[in-house]
């Protein structure tokens, strides 16, 4: 059993869980002490192979939903090619519910299949077709946050695919706040609303007054992208003569667990910001490669205590698996640190100090998204709900040796891991992928 | 059928090939005309599911064989403990027969697995061991390019693992040629000896000519590591007061097909000569990031007509996949254009115009690599061996849209084609892995 403490430490150990009706786990004791033995003698059990490793499920803090059918396409076109020649006409395309379902229902267990057990979701703006994500994640048992995209500025947003007001945009998202707390078979909560102004850019200030409003009275969750790019940032400090964050905090929108995608731009007191706010940032190292134009340096999250996970940004990147995104995590700091022109001087190439190890990038991977969204889970303790993966030990590359220690595992499961090795994936202690033997 | 005919240029048909008793393609009809009729009446033929694809087998240029069990380890330790404390231990490990042959008999099907059809190996310095694994690509069927190491510098190296003398090396590598060319079931060439020393500091001067003069005496191709960290093309500067490709070029190691491991400290001047020879580079991206220190600007190569494929560099890469190399030589590429530390003013930040596209990260990893190493293989035409790949078309994401051009297929396969997906795999027209249907 595998497990990140915090984001420098995990835990590597034989041991028993005891998990409630609700998927609640409410006991763990280690191999070799006498609670363990009393835990098996008193409750009914289930054995994994020796050699097979349990471990928190992965949380996808970033995720386009509409976006999963063009999956690896168009990465090479510069940015606003990208939105107005394919995403924006495909996104469009979900005012057609038929069309929306087909694809959510292949979603969910596709991203279930990759160990994603809670994800934070952009759908589209149609409410009824948003919903239909919603209803793919309580059927296939994903903890599902689902945000409608709210839009209106008339120059970036396509005609046909934004609302005319910003009034409609505000009360169609009160709407779906209520729709999806309403829906059938989620009295427990495992789906959850999510206020989502897609950008600034996008966005009239009417719209995100609106909606920063609506988040105050109604205490749902936000997210939003912020500080990605050169252009972004730019474009929020001439229309606003400050930064994206600050601009945020404004209109009442930075708020508990709203996570904002990307970041990279953002200053060491926009974070101050974030952290006064209990905000998070969602990194997404492969989307950075082709969008950003830089970076985001998660080395400085970690030490300042910034929250913060991954995201995949689905199909700003190509993967729909978290944990290549943590290995991309890994590589993309480690170029931070080092640069990667070699024409310049070495001490000029890179800035130093800024990589983070696998351990750091496991613990973003699980804990550190669970966190961001504030639910109990990504640690396999008392308290948490049981989501979680099982590997399986017949990959061999992932268990060279039984000698490994929580490190070196830990380090094996994100360099090789994927779809291919996991066995099985619980949410609320309910197998939603794979099986058990 | 895929296929890179240059780097900018694929294309993606249906089409029949016919291939002879040697596993060599001695037509290529395309699907509609009355030759692909003819082609079918007159022979035997096997046909694949419709949706499925066929490319060439991927190339992997730069891999250090003894290094397979510590694959996803101690990336995170600087070069120096990483050779000392891991690599150099390791690979002292190999004066054990059985030990050596317990890896290698694991690694080649491996390797196959992920569609390695061609591999340029490092082994280590002991004879009886490497040609274990010369032993091992013949018995399952992979082309094969295998270099005993030679290094014998006493700062450098262990006492325990390396030569004493220069000459011990040199005949060891002279013995080691014969012994390859003289495996039984060897006959047709499937595996070739390499002369390996190992980098320019590990070798004496006597060494480095020594090897030349050997290259020379028995056209036996070349591989070395070159200008990969700041830390070794300063080495070679302060110890020949020239570049390493200049070094190199003196002692007679830079010939036709030699192959030069990273190479991202080069000069326009030292890839001129390295034209000039006909050698080429093998990009290893991933590697690149954990230690060297820059990328290799692939770019230039490419614009150049510099030879050059990809390399996992197993392991200081942790990925045994060049299709995931091949994603990553896009990625880092993309990191070089537009820079990673989001601190600069984006002109300062990347180096404009240094990006490459998937179809030239495909020709890299297939038809690349083959030209670096001169062989017949790399692309599915007459002429050419039958070395291909499989990719199952069950594995739905790589196959979203049956209208996909040839450069979105090509986006899909690098972006999301691994292990999983790759159905069956070919050399000389011999199933060495997976199955037909």
């Amino acid at each position: 059993m595998l497990d990140a403490l915090s984001p420098g430490e995990v835990v590597l150990s034989k041991a028993a869980l005891l998990i409630d009706q609700t998927g609640m786990i409410v006991e763990r004791a280690e191999s070799g002490t006498s609670q363990f033995d009393q835990l098996l003698r008193h409750h009914d059990t289930t054995w994994h192979d020796e050699r097979s490793i349990l471990m928190p499920g992965l949380v996808d803090l970033h995720i386009h939903a509409p976006q999963w059918p063009q999956l690896g396409t168009a990465l090479d076109r510069p940015l606003e090619q990208w939105l107005k020649n394919y995403t924006f006409p495909l996104e469009e395309r979900y005012n057609d519910i038929a069309f929306a379902r087909g694809v959510y229902e292949e979603l969910v267990p596709a991203l279930l299949a990759q160990g994603t057990t809670t994800a934070l979701y952009f759908a589209t703006i149609h409410e009824k077709s948003s919903l239909e994500l919603a209803r793919s994640c309580l059927k296939y048992g994903q903890r599902g946050f689902v945000g409608l995209v709210a839009m209106d500025d008339s120059i970036l947003c396509p005609e046909t695919y934004r609302y005319s007001e910003p009034e409609a945009a505000i009360s169609a998202t009160r709407r779906f706040i209520d729709a999806v707390r309403q829906l059938p078979g989620n009295e427990g909560g495992l789906v959850q609303p999510v206020i989502t102004p897609r950008f600034i850019p996008a966005c009239s200030e009417t719209l995100l007054r609106g909606l920063g409003d609506l988040a105050c009275e109604t205490d749902v969750r936000v997210q939003t992208h912020a500080s990605e790019s050169d252009w972004e940032h730019d474009y929020v400090k001439d229309r606003f003569r400050c930064t994206d964050v600050e601009a945020l905090e404004a209109f009442g929108l930075l708020r508990r667990h709203t996570v904002l995608a990307h970041a990279g731009f953002t200053s060491a007191d926009d974070r101050k910001r974030i952290r006064k706010h209990h905000a998070a940032i969602a990194h997404c190292p492969i989307s950075n490669a082709f969008f950003a134009g830089a970076i985001l340096p998660i080395r400085h999250l970690l030490d300042e205590g910034t929250a913060c996970g991954l995201g995949t940004d689905i199909s700003g990147g190509y993967s729909p698996s978290i944990l290549e995104n943590a290995r991309q995590a890994v590589v993309a700091a480690r170029m931070l640190t080092s640069g990667v022109n070699p024409d310049l001087l070495q001490q000029k190439r890179g800035s130093q100090g800024m990589a983070i190890d696998f351990t750091e990038a496991f613990w973003l991977a699980t804990r550190g998204g669970a966190e961001a969204l504030g639910v109990p889970v990504g640690q396999l303790r008392p308290g948490m709900m049981f989501d979680a993966l099982k590997l399986d030990p017949r990959v061999s590359m992932l268990f060279p040796s039984e000698e490994d220690n929580a490190e070196e595992t830990v380090q094996k499961i994100i360099c090789h891991a994927g779809i291919h090795s996991i066995a099985c994936v619980w949410v609320n202690g309910r197998i939603v992928s794979g099986r058990y033997n």
